[in-house]
């Protein structure tokens, strides 16, 4: 309930036509959302760069098209579709023909690129590759200027080197990288602006799967770098949206 | 080597009062932090708004001592000690008497808090505090605007509705939280502001000395959550430092 | 054995047809199940209200479809078939047609909806549906009156305003969350009804397939909450029948 | 806010000594505990019969011995101080000499002992003692009538068929088992009571400080048993308030 | 090299018709297994009532075959494929037509059945079935007397009291169960013959795939139980013929 | 309740001096542990060769030396005091002066050494020794000829050699190691004896305090070792006296 | 930039017919890889003897094959695709025919053999066989003398005697080790030879994938030995072309 | 056994003084170290530059003070006595004068240094030292040439800069690193020489006490990295003594 219709309630008490029983109960009815005005800014807040995104897993084809349809209706932002398998991919597409999909992940209302800084989004190596690729398609769809910086891992140092002013003059640096995640303490020692790592599940045996690049990157001995959960592109991109702000 | 350096060299060249085989001597043996004017910049925008700061564990503590008075002297930002003994904060005090202390920080020079809209420091329990006490202070340090709100676990969610419009403002959030660190995501929904949180190793059993807590939080359901490591309070701090930028 | 067995037994030992040392061999093989009324009273109460459930993995369409058919004959209560294979469901369901599959679990001989207050199944995501369902599948072929309320994950804390009477009220609350598991913390807040929890594996990477939920539900800050096994929809409702008695 | 304060809010509202704007503000700065009569019926609920405890870890003797005394005049019921170290002890009970040490436990103003039906608190080893008795304590400060069952492992079985009639004839059963944590599978197939296992720290080596007993108790071919955090006998005490209900 | 060979060794040497230097020679060639008689009884002791078994997985079905073919070539005791895929299974059975298959194992060459005390086999389940056959079958090959107690897991206590009699008189009881494994516990109690533990990895989520049976047999509250490997019923059938002994 | 007292019971109730209402109430609340006389030969073989043994961790030193002087009068066995503190050592035997100490084992009524073949305790290294010598006390407390041999790691094979006739010899093998325990796969593949394995916490970082050398000793390549838990060298003993048998 | 270049750069500082700013903007773009001589030396020095690869997981088979044309292209050495699929294989053969494959490591360009010395490959069991060959395909394409040893697991220790002098006179030994990895600390007692251990995820249950043997082998109690990660062949070929040194 | 003994007891047998009975007797006792002459050059190689070394934890320092006069009698080499104790470290230099403690290892007879080519040992950070310092203790005893590099982290990329020529030029490199290891990968890309890394464990939290720096080692993506357990400085040397041979 926005102030209005809060004010608007009151005054219709205050005119009496309708009492303060009534009133108590449809104020306690009220979803919590809807408390006061602080609220519905925040809420913009949230909406305003913020993905409307349907997480495929656990969804059929149809469903997954349906709610896509739901929120291209609701607002005007971008809309996404993650993790999406290719029938549900498909699925979408065909009801919903303006989108375009990339890996697995679709976008309809994709935003103008508008940003003048970019977001540099760095991979250790090409297996990296879609875990980053998530991660840039969805600042993509926001419009963020996204530079991609691939196939730097830490074994070949002197392939970062190009990139130094990159890292010095980026925004926000996204750092992509499985096996032992060494890529983000080095990162995190070349530049000044905020890093967040993302893990992958690249590499086999001791890599557990993700587990050790992502302890290693929490115990990083560049201060400051921050974490988002195992292949999570999506969640790093979120993290990104947050920075940058609703006038991102 | 800053490009007036480089450009003196390559002028002593010129004149011949350096000869070519003495400059590549020379350049080679440069080390990397003066290539080039971005690396000074760089360093710069690193220096700037970033902790000079001494950890304590396996140091002496005149070693402690010794190092503050070094960085004390180097430049002219806030030095810290951070994770000091009683016995290193006694000594590092009694060699350079302007510093404060506050739990295991040591802060010397601490800038003037300058900013207006305040970075809110959450905590679930009164037994996180000790963490969320360490990434204030550093903050407070650098002169950011600390809002402490303490005390909000998610077991009494009414606690966190009186600072909805906290949240709603704040720059950054930093949620600190052990046991199941379930704070983060509940505070991740109501805010579009970038959220850092610490899981601490606060509770016993399954809390697993804050790994629980450091697993949930970096499988949020309220996306774009980033996480730091447990107890890691400084580094959240610095977190927050590298997203307020130098101008901080 | 119950008293009347064993008191004829005895009778006949003072009656001189039993010889004692004949009465001491048949003693001595009785099962324990036997050994008295109190074991009986108490086999009986475990038999209601209790599922008479046939676990499918492990078991061929053949078997299954048997010992459905030996619980139909032995008993007059609902007979359940879980994690059932489409195999074993359709062989079930052809030998013994009266039956209702739903999800994974197939109900034969389901009991009227008897009870007044319900017991509420809530959801953090749409994915945690299928475990919910197991859960409430079993329930309601208990007669239980289930509520289900799905899709209220913390980081949207406002979807779960509505339903704060239905958790006053409610007679048990099962809480089905995968990921970081907080909905139960929220919840358990919420509610002094009793919590039952049930982890699920559903996430990726460090949610490490529903042990990062269960550690958080075990280690909620919100007091006297109880959890389950990972993605255990039908221990949860066993342990809500225990909870509601055998007058259920 | 409780209804008569809204409407006595709406009220003046009505009467014009309130203005719609100034009740808009009123209305948005409201805590949310204060909504409706729901929650403060909800509050009222769960302050019956719920511990007002104070969790001692972390707390100076000072604080603890304050916070007692602030909850001792704010309402009327039981306290408690738990995980309380000897010198939180001796400091609250020299402040408010009524209270009761048992263990690490301290309680005041406990409750007369009123219902019929036992609650059966059951350890396997003398080692489990500490943890069931934090539990049974907790509960008798609630007037819950509890019955103590100690040292029956499932090693030497006969031990528990004297209690073959008390665990048919519980309200509720907790079992506090360390080690391999069997007792409570044995026990759940004995009883169709509810069934609150904890899993305790006691054993060494591959018992991994509780974990061991944590996942098989988890794991449990009984069905419907539930869990609560390792050594968290509070927890169980909590659970079976929970399930006792506020006419408890 | 047994005593004769390296006695006529010598005695070659004493004659004159090898030369101490060509003796040297020989001696450091000869295989450790040779080196005397003592390991030659201890060879020959090895190879008595113990298993000549291939491993399947990682063999080619022709390689299986050629061992088994060289294994029964070789000795004239039991032989043995196990883990063995329905294709090795089918060329091993091709080429040598005696064996019989029995779940993943085949045997050759079964010893008659002559021992009178039996050993237990005994599963908690009826999904634990496969281990317990494969360790079975093998002890079958060998001519041990198994006797298997199938589907007493500890929620049915009273299922396991009709076989009290076997347990006390039995030589060996292997017990092979899953989920939380408490079994083991509970037939430690009951015998006091040796008792070999095998793991399962029957059971989902917090089971570990076997590691909770394993952990809580290990850490069993009943003294002087031993542990194989999850879901080793090989390994437990080779316990149990090292304890039967040579003669067995 | 041995068959002799079961008699005389239906005796009396054929003389009529027990009503059989009597009997029944008699007989249901007998324990389980005097149902018939199987289940009294199994006590007795139970306590034939097996320890009366007093844990001693949680217990105060007056306890453990009142349990320790209730055994004592209960049987005329060996009784042992296990991990025990110095107080509880001194205490229990300072009150039972015939008891005598060795390590965190105290030992009265000590069996004498009957047996012939020994049983053979190998350790690994002479940190190892600790578990070593709890297995060995506790066996020599029953009368086991118990031969020790110390130091002989796998780095330095050699030092097993003189010892080979032993290990072909020896009736059962106890494996004591650290580290990697790789002398457990050694020995089993230079014995036919049965081997049981300990590990124990020796080592540090990557030895996990145990974990790894239970690993290993469980994945071993020799069929048919069994294992214990970590550091228990008094589980070993009872193994062994298992495997012994009564007679031993 | 090797020296050469550098002093041309300068020279034409000094001949003026490059300014010093446009010699600061060269200077501050050249690649970290050619700072100077010791970096280019260095790199020949990585380039000698070590290999030239392409690691095929996540790559097209048309990556995979375009890259090895590349390489053939740029260098003169051997050439070597990895964890190659039968698809990627196929392709990069049909296009650079003259390559071999061996399990899934594809060579062009062998080096003719030119070792004296060789380096031994030896693997416990036959299921180690793949990563052991992976090991020896890169060794041998390399020219390295590798002479394999198979099959020498310690439980059948002899096995391992005729290869003592192999061990003695070996440069270095790889030890390709599953289930327990105990070979590793056996061999490391045999020879002074610098020894790379090699776990394999060979084995079930508690053998955790490799984990168990890995924890093994960083834990034997054979100083010195040195581990790569879990099924690393290719990791422990490029280990010993370390050790052996560019004139390898 | 060396050829010569063999060859004398043979020609005792030659002569008749001994029997070829008498001799197979001899023979077969021999210890396995004595086999002949390969296994004799074996130990030779195995002392020669290797540790006599005394492992300090489990040994009284009366033990630990015997046993280094012991090795200093057997041979002539270093002796070291490492993981000291101050009690054992005093016990042993007042027995054995000649010795110098650095740390937690006391070496006697120290080497002198002879080597050209340094080995580098290289930390990460200060907290590292200790365990740096163990290794280059151990190889200093044996007159290798060590070059301490200390503080090099990947933050801080710009301090390894003036040590590429030395890890260009050095025969061994050993990276001793905590929290996340990084620097092991960024040494490995900057030499071609042999690099073992050594996982300590400083740092907290995530950290896990070495194990987040072992699996990081471990997965790295520079290739040919070879890894010794947690802080095994002492591993980490013996493993460089295998490198450089006996004649180091």
């Amino acid at each position: 309930m926005n102030p209005e219709v809060l004010g608007a309630l009151l005054a219709q008490v205050r005119d009496g036509t309708v009492s303060p029983d009534e009133a108590v109960v449809a104020l306690r009815d009220l979803p919590f959302a809807d408390l006061g005005d602080a609220r519905v800014d925040h809420h913009r807040a949230l909406r305003q760069g913020f993905p409307e995104a349907v997480y495929g897993p656990g969804k059929t084809a149809e469903q997954c098209s349906r709610i896509v349809g739901e929120l291209l209706e609701r607002g005007n932002g971008p809309v996404l579709l993650t993790r999406s398998t290719p029938e549900q991919t498909k699925a979408a597409l065909a009801a919903h023909p303006s989108g375009t999909a990339t890996g697995t992940t679709v976008v309809w209302r994709k935003a103008p690129t508008a940003r003048r800084e970019p977001v540099l989004v760095i991979t250790a190596g090409t297996a990296d590759g879609p875990v980053a690729e998530e991660c840039a398609v969805v600042l993509d769809a926001f419009g963020v200027n996204v530079q991609r910086v691939t196939d730097v891992g830490v074994a070949g140092l002197h392939r970062i080197v190009p990139h130094l002013d990159d890292l010095a003059n980026a925004t926000v640096v996204v750092v992509v990288a499985g096996m032992e995640g060494a890529l983000a303490s080095v990162v995190g020692g070349l530049t000044a602006a905020p890093v967040v790592a993302v893990p992958t599940s690249v590499g086999y045996g001791a890599a557990l799967e993700g587990v050790t690049a992502l302890l290693a990157m929490l115990t990083s001995c560049a201060s400051g770098i921050t974490v988002v959960g195992i292949d999570n592109g999506f969640g790093a991109a979120c993290a990104v949206l947050r920075l940058l702000g609703p006038s991102a």
